[in-house]
């Protein structure tokens, strides 16, 4: 079942790797199949070179395996909580990027220091509370997608307009429309990331809001004018 | 028409992408016929893998299209901006290469550190000014360019002698005598960058304006001597 | 004898170079058949593209060749301690990898940032104290090898649990189960050293002891449950 | 004349190239027939990817062009310099590598932080003064190698101890034997160079004595070890 969303779910976790974000069988894409109700998620701790879409593992929302021989990702129940909670995601792509976890580490938001960070993201891509000892005994990776969720509620973030998020102490997970765009939303938060370091790291301020506005609804939105009809 | 142009502004586009500087379909190179009073430009959010000679527009330098089925870069009044206002150069560059961000960013000129630098540049390359609101809401990146013109005027820096601008909050463009070069001058640039960078945290001060006056002159004008004749 | 073994060192040597850990003859990985008590490690100075399985050295617990035409690693009394000292490992990798060697020059430990380190050691990766001077003068590469082992032993650390050690003004040492593990461990130390000198010059703080026991207790020990079966 | 100096020549700039220290025509290696008393190098601003063995130029020790139709590097007056007062050495290099660069603008000499730069070289790699306004005028490149004489004098230190030094504002210049391993240093330095720029940021000091003698007498001199016979 579901065949062709395992191949597109295979293809963006081999981007993954294609994009240097990934070392050994870190990092891990998902896609939903909305109609259906059912997620298709790389199998845990299988290396990218020998991964066919026939791994792919098919999950329902309640979490229960519903096709593949492997265990899913460990991370699974954070990506169906994702699911659950932001309705217009279709992937859900999760990385230990350097860049991104440096700021994750550091338990910082990635503020809007620049038109590269405008073009991709409206704010600032926040950084999750920490979670408590409670929250980390059990059900962990199902309370790191509820603090993700909680994070974006508090803050009034659109999850459509911020793509992206930090979890305290680990590292980003993206989402996009679909598998594809997740794993690209990845590589964009990376390279924002890095760009966030240095330019603080040198003693930048965020843009203005004005070029913040201008860059991401150029891009994004109704009236957007950057790229092909 | 122009095809000849237009394959060495293809080119010049690729030429990014081999040095390191763009992600997906970030950047984008132009060149100017002078003669004809024609420039060729990249068109908006294609992906370079896919990218051909006919896919590149043609502008007039009143910002209408003359030629191409695509829409063209969204940076492409700032293009024609320095088009007008340059009226030496032949080629013009933008790219988010990572380190020239990172200063424009912080808000921060690039300074003359070193001889690699000047080998480069006549003096820092100089950060413009912030947008201002109505600039940002109005015919935004013509008033990119605008700003970019008034940065050079008003500091009395010639752009035949610094080849390259860095747009507060933005990221950096170059320039050449044609599209090679100002991609050219891209890959220069953000080497510059990275090393000023590096300098800069382990804390440089700016070479003596003799160094820099003897790495310019023996490298450009008149009593050039490096290189071949 | 043992070539089955040379093989497999030969092999976990050229994945330094794969991994990027070394540049030109830097770098070392030895194993041990415990049942004979023999350890096979890379010739001294030897080019990695030149280096055949045949040009291994065999070497008994006590120091001694017992076959081969070449030197051995002249960090063989190094390896051969921790071998006697260590004895549920199995393999042991030297490198001079670019971040690692930073916090072993600045004499710090890796503290435990993220999940990063936790899903590859239990608490930071510690750095040894300096060898005194008889220490250097006589028998240098064994007392490397045990001041390691003190290192260890004076803090209660499980080499079983922390894979990797860094000594004082040199460099990291990683073991694991075979010689393979143990070139895996340097890569995955040298990220970890990546992401910890970011996030120290972020201002990071360690991660919740909560946060360090879920993620390397989730991957590592009985409980474990990350990968497949 | 000296066909096979030429070739050696220009394999050793093409490994310039190969080991990522050059950006575009930057960096040049030449190396001396000391009986004939004639140096071979590359020519002043050709591309790496035309340029042959028969482009490389012949000059002698006075600085006249005994052979090549091309002009030689603008550095060759530094390079011939270099071959008259440091009688021992057979090659010499010259690149902008990034992070050697970094710390010649930040006037820096490159401190002993440990055992990479030990087995490299005998103590710091230093930094020499500014040139003055006379000497960047006339002879600007003469002056530049007897500026590097005058720093290893004045601080006594054996240019066969240390291959390397740092020019001011400027970037290095290393040797060796021939020019192989004049190119070889400059790789070594680079990554000493980004080791140190990593460690200082993260608050290192020097290495011990005993260690620094330890690690560059077991790989220097009468008494080495490493390597094989």
């Amino acid at each position: 079942m579901l065949e062709q969303l395992k191949q597109k779910v295979l293809e963006a976790n081999l981007r993954l790797v294609e994009y240097k974000l990934v070392l050994f069988t870190w990092g891990n894409v998902s896609a939903i199949d909305r109609e259906k109700g059912l997620v298709v998620i790389k199998p845990s701790g299988v290396d990218y070179e020998k991964m066919t879409a026939d791994d792919m593992v098919v999950m329902n929302l309640d979490g229960e395996k519903v096709e593949g021989d492997l265990n899913p990702s460990s991370d699974t129940p954070t990506h169906l909580e994702l699911y659950r909670s932001f309705p217009d995601i279709g992937g859900v792509a999760h990385t230990h990027s350097t860049f991104a976890v440096a700021f994750a580490q550091a338990a910082k938001d990635i503020p809007p220091y620049g038109t590269t960070h405008a073009d991709f993201a409206y704010g600032a891509v926040p950084c999750t509370r920490d979670l408590t000892g409670e929250e980390i005994k059990y059900d962990y990776e199902l309370n790191t997608g509820k603090v993700i969720v909680e994070c974006f509620r508090e803050k009034g973030i659109e999850p459509g307009r911020v793509p992206a998020v930090l979890v305290h102490s680990h590292g980003p997970f993206t989402w996009g429309k679909d598998a594809a765009e997740a794993a690209k939303n990845s590589a964009i938060l990376e390279e924002v990331a890095k760009m966030a370091y240095l330019s603080e790291t040198l003693g930048a301020q965020t843009a203005s809001k004005n070029i913040q506005n201008k860059h991401y609804f150029r891009k994004h939105g109704e009236g957007a004018y950057y790229g092909q009809k």
